[in-house]
């Protein structure tokens, strides 16, 4: 376990490197847990040539011992504050150029910080973490491939629980419940189950009237496995025949869809792979109803690098792994959604979430 | 309902004006969840007395509509940032002052917008909107009872299902079962069920083993209702006889907690509170074993102003609703933390889930 954090060190100091500072702060949550394996929260790890330290608070003092077996810690005081904690250890470490995690730290934070430490030139650092984070290891995709699977055997168990009486909420349940049961931690994010046209609504929060004689479910959802990586999914579950109006949505969407995943591989840009779906649904005169990105990363966060969206000039390479989750949303009428997890490869990339049937026959429920 | 977020808008105004700005940038979620009822994220609202405008994308359009009728709102395109959009309508407006949230806005999106509104002086308002979220008002304080009153009946629940084979992370999930069983939209933050020497930390995530013949289970949880807001309890459950030192310390913890709620009520310092606990821990000569602040404000957030913590100099006022948790932690022996939800009132303070008995008798299971 050690190896993989320091390893991983490894590459944040090469970058770090380039940036030309000499130390970076890491004060990102999920940075910190992928450089450390500390899953705690409210603390920031310095790094850097010289120095590897995390600082931390009495509360996490015995977590750290465990989870971090070897690892350098402050553990400040309650009246000590997280940036004046930080600050003794950058002088201690006598860094005179500091990078820090501009895109995340607040803006109040660095101005505390940089009084704190006057001798110190401080320069953001944006992304550094997280550009490496974007490429996963063996580890990291087996991780991706379980939660990808608990989300699968948690669905087959709501299609098969579903009845009109039962609620979103109560099925968005059932389907947490189910997840859980075969091993996943929770769900990767609130599950959206939207019926009918709610559908339209990208963000719902699932209601407490019943399903009853609803004509499709969208349902969004994810599993989280016990070391906290995330899959991500949305698949619809039709009620009977589907109208000519859905079909045909759905047909323009799961086109979309395909002619995107069919062009993913290393060296293509996401703007690109964006573009590809946006414009097979502009075509079929549904642009303004796609208001979203196409896609983004997932791992330990449930949004990470790279993003799947116009102006985003990030080249995809071996070891990312996206959603591709184009959607058209009619208000009044519904929403149609497909979403899969999808691994680069070397060769081009792997469908993670193939197992679960998607054309719209398979959705059928009566 | 509009009212309720237009005379809270109102307050916003009054404040802004004493900060020496013209209109405030509201990116917090939940600051915007409060002051316009929308709930979704990735949305900021520019107010000021000449504007009020949620600045949002497509997937919340028809949401916004639904949630927010009559707030006007600009719904940018996938292909425009964040920052950018906020600037269109910050020179619609004509801001001259534009006050925002320093303590939230990452140091890299305060770049971003400074560098398009080159004619707007940009002016750190960290805290504004949350000073005003401290004081509930009476719908908010009715739902903090019933965040309290869910949590309290699933607890009850949780006791009555105990069994040496159930796992601490199996138990957790009981509880948020009988709580949305109960109505609750689920658990307000992810529930610490914490056997033996686990419970000496303070953030232990349910492990997988069978709880079997532990000596007492450490349950750190809360509700979530409906509409977001939070309870947060901590409680011992005792099998058996206690040992002696467990009795010791219960007492110890028991008394700074019953100490530090008795000195609450308006006009008094959160710091004040604080030490109040803090002290008789320390003249048990356990100060080291409690590493963390007494409590917290509770809300829409798990975690809102005001603190109650050394060096907290907020005064406490009617209407604020704080956690009041001490704790104390022996590495590889155990940790005891008791907890509650106490209103501050005009003429001190009322304890909200006083029903959730807490006298070390009353946690004994057979």
């Amino acid at each position: 376990m050690t190896d993989r954090y320091e390893s991983r060190r490894g590459k944040v100091l090469r970058a770090v490197r380039k940036a030309d500072v000499d130390t970076l702060l890491v004060s990102g949550e999920t940075n910190v847990t992928w450089l450390t394996g500390f899953s705690g929260d409210s603390s920031w790890l310095l790094l850097g040539p010289e120095v590897c330290v995390l600082i931390s608070d009495g509360r996490y003092q015995t977590q750290i011992a465990e989870e971090c077996p070897g690892l350098d810690a402050v553990i400040r005081k309650p009246d000590v504050k997280l940036h004046t904690a930080a600050a003794t250890a950058v002088k201690q470490a006598g860094v005179r150029r500091l990078g820090f995690e501009s895109h995340l730290l607040t803006f109040d934070a660095v101005e505390q910080l940089a009084a704190a430490v006057p001798q110190c030139e401080l320069r953001p650092a944006p992304g550094r973490v997280e550009e490496l984070r974007a490429i996963k290891d063996a580890d990291e995709i087996a991780e991706i491939r379980a939660a990808v699977e608990l989300a699968s055997r948690g669905f087959n168990v709501l299609r098969a629980s579903l009845t009109p009486e039962m609620t979103e909420l109560g099925a968005a349940h059932e389907l947490e419940q189910a997840m859980r049961r075969f091993g996943a931690e929770g769900t990767s994010f609130e599950t959206i189950i939207a019926a009918d046209d709610r559908s339209a609504l990208a963000h719902y929060r699932p209601g407490r009237e019943p399903i009853g004689d609803c004509s499709w479910l969208l349902v969004d959802w994810g599993a989280e496995t016990r070391n906290r990586y995330k899959s991500d999914l949305t698949r619809l579950v039709v009620f009977g025949k589907p109208s000519k109006k859905l079909r045909r949505i759905y047909d323009i969407v799961l086109e979309a869809q395909t002619r995107a995943i069919r062009a993913i591989r290393p060296g293509v840009t996401c703007e690109a792979v964006d573009r590809i779906a946006r414009d097979h649904i502009k075509s079929c005169k549904h642009g303004r109803n796609f208001g979203h990105g196409l896609g983004h990363g997932i791992g330990l966060d449930i949004h990470e690098m790279p993003r799947l969206a116009p102006n985003s000039q990030t080249v995809l390479a071996a070891g990312m792994v996206v959603t591709v989750e184009p959607g058209i949303y009619l208000p009044g009428w519904g929403g149609v959604r497909i979403e899969d997890d999808v691994l680069v490869t070397r060769g081009g990339h792997e469908v993670l979430s193939q197992s679960v049937a998607k054309d719209l026959g398979s959705s059928l429920v009566d």
